[in-house]
């Protein structure tokens, strides 16, 4: 592997290739320790050109690529897997940020932008990117796009893909495919930039990208509601669509456990009692209207009988902190030691049963565990995570087997926003139909014949290596 | 032959295999009479198991299949090209809408049904499918799919492939792909969808979808403007966006030259004056504000001097009486004869000199012809159309081809939302990097190694029929 190592050098300077283990560690980890794999080298490139040769010299000397953006990802897609001969593409050197064009609508940026640096310059110009993550402080614009990342305002303006109007990609051979044109509609046959959306670079890797934004809207509204039950939590988000549907941009459910882990893990305090869930409700406009309106909707429901209590916030600041609750679910479950992370859609018809089902069955698999559910009710995705207390760590693949087995029996997806990676690759091809798993080996097969494009993630390999 | 119409005899009854020349010449022909081909024969399948058991038959006799919905193209891509063995398949019986889920916002529709008819089922449960299309009477859930439909509401809601949250396929071998989760979220690997999506049947056939639906706005507003150039219609867009941006559902061009055409053609009357521009917009809202929120935005406009003249809709028939002179541009255009279709898009900034340069190439190509052009400003995408008068027909590859250097000279698409077809292929694998063409290629080849589906048209093919 020496020449090998050598032309990596020589192309990217030796400040850009990393072979010392600890210069390597960050790398090779994911944030969340749960997944790390070996590397040959950590490449940094600093443009599409670098990114190029350099996987036309892995493709020569048949070595692996695990292209890595912020790697805050949450299912071990950017972390190495298996044992074969392999490297991590690091895209965070490529940052350039195009002048937004903010009538047309558009901005260019490379790979490796922050997302939320890329969110402020839009803001600057009056638009928004309302794609809204945790992790958009670190998260980069080609991992956003490479595993279509969700987030809290999919109810309205729909996931990561829903913002790719260009693309530039680096096949599996060396070959730069730019499709940059800051076009909102381009419908010229076949579009291949979906290939490369949420596909976790397992077909190529992702440069850079023309992303589309959205008008900005000036009045937010933000309450947060409790509910006795989830039939109440769903048919009030059928009266918010009634009434203001179009303005709803969040609608996020919170279990009462997880709002009291909350306030004991965090200190943070809920203004709303009562109930056996939690809802934050989040509604954005242009028009003055829009506080009346949610105020008139919130009445509605009471009437109907659907509240236990609710607040409406009365300011921004007050805003920000409902906000903060929902926000700090994630680091108070952290706080709890191990847990198992779920993140699956579900027919909202489905929802209640399949909980009650968790609930049981896990009560006989894990007796010491509990659950800590919250997510997106608004798009039918759940984070149904498992706070693993004294259970054993030898049995929480049989527990998430547990958990994937009932989503899909209730027809629903294991994998809603988080992608598979490597902590689901195997569950998917144990729950997906075969139709299915074909179509996606034959694509593997003609984008990557020789399985080196990101092996043991997302989608099943074709090569001996897996 | 014998042997293959018998097969597909026995499959389908006799009442739905159509080989007589005058019950198969309605599906041989475009609805504009541009295209024209011959077929061995028409399929009617009534199912799912139908189309599979069909296609299965074809590939084993090297039959090629050219899908047809509504049969509503603008670029003959469901007509037949070429001399090869081939058949229409139709798509037309398959018409089963189901229940839609209201708070869900979903719905599930099989190829054949009208787009109309679902549209009208989801406003009967309170919601709707913004695919606003002037052929939506007659055109097909399938082919809306396969051709990534656009329309007048793109701007806010996005193409037919934005509604597509579940499909079911049918493979060139027969293979069925079930696909029909009614999940608004899903992020397992590869999204094989989009494969589907606007590649006008290159790779299989659509035969179901779920789709997503969206709350309905109660109010809308609609303003006819006109303004004096084409940089105050982008200005005023900017605006509008700046203000009001969220609600802007429309934001359509009109040249004066096309209203002028509808008023002496069709007997319309334009309640506005002035300006070699003029703009129909389209906001709509749940929220009581947005009347005064339009007004407002207007009177900014006159005073910034945007506007030439204007009139904002007092009731819901005024508001379809303005709307009315924009859907009877295409009717003005039949009516003056021949004319050539183009449906490009550009970046806004290069827009006014485009065309500029249209202009004065046309005036040396064909002086006997002049333009048409109208579109969807808010997407950048502009229909300029040519009518051709007395114009010699043996220069329309001409005129097209000058209209389609200038849009890829403007970093533009030749196809903003019509598609390829047949119509636009060789122009589009002439003025297309090879590199796209190749990606294009290679999937072609893994997914139809025999080049037998909709040959000579969206992708292009890679057996020795093209």
């Amino acid at each position: 592997m020496q020449p090998f190592l050598d032309g990596l050098r020589q192309l990217l300077g030796p400040a850009d290739l990393l072979t010392d283990p600890a210069d390597m560690a960050p790398y090779l980890t994911d944030w969340r320790r749960m997944f790390s794999g070996p590397a040959l080298a950590i490449l940094r490139p600093g443009s599409t050109e670098q990114v190029s040769a350099a996987v036309g010299l892995c493709a020569q000397h048949g070595v692996a690529i695990v292209p890595q953006g912020g790697n805050t990802g949450l299912a071990g897609g950017a972390t190495p897997q298996g044992r074969a001969p392999q490297v991590v593409l690091s895209l965070a050197r490529m940052t350039a940020i195009g002048t937004p064009d903010p009538i047309g609508m558009v901005i260019e940026a490379q790979a490796g932008c922050i997302l939320q640096r890329v969110k402020e310059v839009a803001a600057d110009c009056g638009r928004q990117l309302p794609i809204s993550l945790a992790a958009e402080g670190s998260a980069t614009v080609g991992g956003v796009i490479a595993t279509n990342a969700g987030g809290v305002n999919v109810l309205r303006y729909g996931m990561a893909r829903d913002f790719v109007l260009g693309l530039e990609v680096v096949l599996p051979d060396g070959t730069v495919v730019k499709g940059l044109k800051p076009l909102r509609k381009d419908n010229a046959g076949f579009d291949w930039k979906h290939l490369f959306i949420g596909s976790e670079g397992a077909f190529g890797i992702v440069t850079a990208a023309v992303l589309r934004l959205t008008p900005a809207t000036r009045h937010r509204s933000v309450a947060l509601l409790s509910v006795q039950d989830l039939p109440a939590a769903i048919r009030l988000l059928g009266l918010f669509q009634d009434r203001i549907g179009e303005t709803l941009s969040a609608f996020e459910l919170i279990s009462a456990d997880a709002i009291r882990l909350v306030e004991t893990q965090c200190g943070l305090g809920a203004p709303v009692s009562g109930g056996s869930w939690f809802l934050l409700v989040e509604a954005a406009s242009s028009l003055d209207g829009l506080p009346a309106a949610v105020q008139a909707t919130l009445e509605a429901a009471y009437e109907a009988g659907l509240l236990q209590d609710g607040t409406l916030a009365a300011s921004e600041q007050q805003a920000q902190s409902l906000w903060a609750l929902r926000e700090h679910v994630t680091e108070a479950e952290s706080r709890c030691g191990k847990s198992l992370k779920h993140d699956v859609s579900l027919p909202l018809r489905r929802m209640g049963a399949f909980l009650e089902s968790i609930q049981a069955r896990l009560a006989g698999l894990a007796p010491a565990a509990r659950l800590n559910i919250f997510g997106h009710l608004g798009d039918g995705n759940l984070h149904v995570n498992v706070i693993l207390g004294d259970t054993p760590l030898s049995i929480a693949s049989r527990i998430t087997g547990m958990v994937h087995d009932l989503v899909a029996e209730a027809g629903g997806s294991i994998s809603a926003e988080h992608g598979l990676g490597q902590y689901r690759l195997a569950d998917w091809q144990r729950l997906t139909l075969k139709t299915e798993r074909d179509l996606a080996i034959d694509i593997k097969r003609a984008m990557d014949p020789k399985g080196l494009m990101n092996p043991g993630k997302a989608v099943p390999g074709t090569s001996h290596r897996q």
